[in-house]
């Protein structure tokens, strides 16, 4: 018996299905929003992440040399690979360029709950945009999408801060602080120790006392303070940008879910304007379920032309703790519409019934194992059939069939030349 | 700039819709015969692979130690994945157990035409009966999914074999022959000169002559002449199932595309009974699009409870190359439903319009990007809108929207207050 990789899961048709509802949810409201999808390959060189991310990221990636001495990493997030497709074909394609995707990622992380080692997400990226509605949109998709799967705006709720007001906040306190350093510190905040996040503002190169001022502006929610606090262009023209896009989310309708909080900094290094998380209202799920924001320097780093992008990336493992906790998930059934039930030499007929409701696009079984009756009608149930058209022996002597009600447990006999003749979706209150 | 890795693929939107197209026309098919959707890891031991396959295996698994000292592989297939989870979960799960799933493997291969590193696949499988109506379903799942994606009874076929009628052959022709490396080179045979493919047959323990007598039998298309000639149980029971599968196939509508050919072999070597092959009738394509067959001793060799399975997997790409071929494949749309155009101070208005067109569940896109009304019209016509809502400022000051069908380029005004107002899906036609 070979036992499953730690961090790796099987899905069986019961928790598929509730994926799969996830998926199709997410996916549908994306293609509402003109979204296009894409397919991307699950292996990538390693350097395309050692370049932007530094040495240490290997420690999480799987990553190996393959048969041909190529260095290859499994891809740990989706942006490096959409960023190289926009530079491989920049010329042809016309702006904005709207992709989604869904599929598994790689991470050698430690795992614990809603985190694996592999884990699936959904990826939805604008590119060829710098104005506040595509950061927007951005936001009104993920709150269409959230609410399709049965949140309601009480569940759930959208912190949104700007990389450039950190940036710029960090400039005004302190001379020669190390910016992506203090702002993975404040990526970091709520996970770790107060002792702890001071002492990696220090490493950044604030002062005790720059640290605590600068943590203080933070916890602000009047935006107007901290442009008079800095006195610089770069503040003041990000808070204004901040400002276009809640006025732009206002307008398309997820302003209501988005709270100004600066403490919000995601921890990737390639964000360069809005920055979102997005959270449980109620705290149950203590990570964040999401997140994403702006990068407008990302493709221009690999190569391409000068490229303003926005983008996210929800991931499923946290959704479906949200959507547990919510209780948002509905369990759905498998619906089997009819399963065709065949005892005795009565194959030809039943097949003939089984294909041509397949015919109409229902879902329908027949016996593939020689059983019984009894056992028949108990994988028939325990399937869900909605429908058992039973073909016997006697019966078709008679030229009928039976037609049952596995819910009420009614049945009638038909005339088998006509079932199911020109009925698109015959049960048995059509025929009674 | 980064490379893409040999072998692998980008799929733009227009490539990934006609994906898109064939992946759910074989998903819709797998769901009305009552298979369920599983989700199944990247990764497993390469114990996995190299116990059931040999050493030589690992030259072609993408396979790595992983930062845990586990020997891990990329999936290569599918098959010793689903034996796993069948094991891990034997007496909970009911049977039969219909499986399907699409998804990615990979293979260390030379890449040529049709052939990649990393490659999709549909799998389905029956676990749990080893009546011929199994075989049966499987093949009659493959016919009406090829015919659902487009393609007629003319354009493919399946060439059926059994793999107890060759080994039973090999038992009457030789005495010690290692009928595993005779499977082998009769499924290379096409591939290789007659030279070489008798050389494997003497190296696998045939004389010359028991290999030419074992070969002339192989082209018969009278199964009663190979009975007759082994004079064994095994092989008269061998073909007395194959006949009883192909009995089973007619009921079921799929007799028609079956073809007897012992040429057919299968290179896996955990093939138990009944195997086939699809080809392009034309002979175009010339590798199989797709094969599978019956595994009735893997579940046990993985260390579970004897449990008959049949199941195949579809190669996208190779059907990718017959659908081509057939010029089967529809070109189809992206399909976006409206373009709402917003000019001057107009947003708030053009924003409900785009939300509430949504709701309705169309594909609506607005301006991301602050552009003129004529780069607007140009993105609405490059995304194929179907219909335009200009949101102009003069039109709003008296109070309506214009409503443009892009493809007659007729268009009309409109109350803004009633628009999109009850109607489910208000075009021109309803409002001229």
């Amino acid at each position: 018996m070979y036992e499953r990789i730690k961090g790796f899961r099987d899905f069986y048709p019961e928790e598929m299905r509730s994926r799969r509802a996830v998926i199709d949810g997410l996916e549908e409201a994306a293609r509402r929003y003109g979204f296009r999808e894409i397919g991307t390959p699950a292996l990538e060189r390693t350097e395309m992440y050692v370049e932007k991310s530094g040495e240490e990221i290997t420690d999480e990636l799987y990553h190996f040399t393959d048969q041909g001495g190529r260095e290859v990493a499994m891809t740990p997030e989706l942006t490096p690979t959409v960023a190289r497709m926009v530079v491989a074909k920049q010329q042809e394609l016309s702006k904005p360029i709207k992709w989604f995707s869904t599929r598994p990622f790689w991470r050698y992380e430690q795992v614990q709950q809603g985190r694996f080692r592999e884990f699936y997400q959904t990826n939805v990226d604008v590119f060829g945009s710098s104005e506040p509605e595509a950061d927007a949109e951005v936001l009104a998709y993920c709150a269409d999408a959230l609410t399709g799967l049965g949140l309601t705006g009480e569940d759930f709720e959208f912190r949104v801060s700007h990389r450039d007001i950190l940036g710029g906040l960090l400039d005004a306190v302190g001379d020669e602080v190390d910016t992506r350093e203090a702002i993975r510190a404040v990526d970091k905040r709520e996970k770790i120790e107060d002792g702890e996040y001071y002492g990696l503002l220090t490493d950044a190169g604030l002062t005790g006392s720059q640290a605590e001022q600068f943590d203080s502006l933070l916890s602000t929610d009047d935006l107007g303070e901290l442009v008079e606090f800095a006195g610089t262009d770069r503040v003041q023209s990000a808070v204004e940008n901040l400002e276009n896009v809640l006025a732009a989310a206002e307008d398309f309708g997820a302003r209501e879910h988005c709270t100004i909080s600066l403490e919000t900094a995601r921890g990737l290094d390639y964000y360069t304007g809005v920055v979102f998380e997005c959270f449980d209202s109620a705290g149950e799920v203590s990570r964040s379920v999401f997140g994403g924001g702006r990068y407008d320097d990302l493709i221009e780093g690999f190569g391409g032309q000068p490229t303003p992008a926005v983008g996210f990336a929800v991931g499923h493992e946290t959704l479906s703790l949200l959507l547990e906790r919510a209780e948002a998930r509905s369990a759905g059934t498998f619906g089997t519409d009819y399963y065709v039930l065949s005892v005795g030499e009565t194959r030809p007929v039943a097949a003939r019934i089984a294909r041509e409701l397949r015919e109409r696009g229902h879902r329908v079984e027949t016996d593939l194992a020689d059983r019984s009756f009894g056992a028949q009608m108990n994988y028939a149930d325990s399937i869900g059939a909605e429908t058992v058209v039973i073909v016997g022996e006697r019966d078709l002597e008679s030229g009928e069939v039976t037609v049952k009600d596995m819910y009420s447990g009614d049945q009638t006999t038909t005339p088998v030349e006509s079932f199911p003749g020109e009925s698109e979706r015959p049960t048995y209150d059509d025929l009674a």
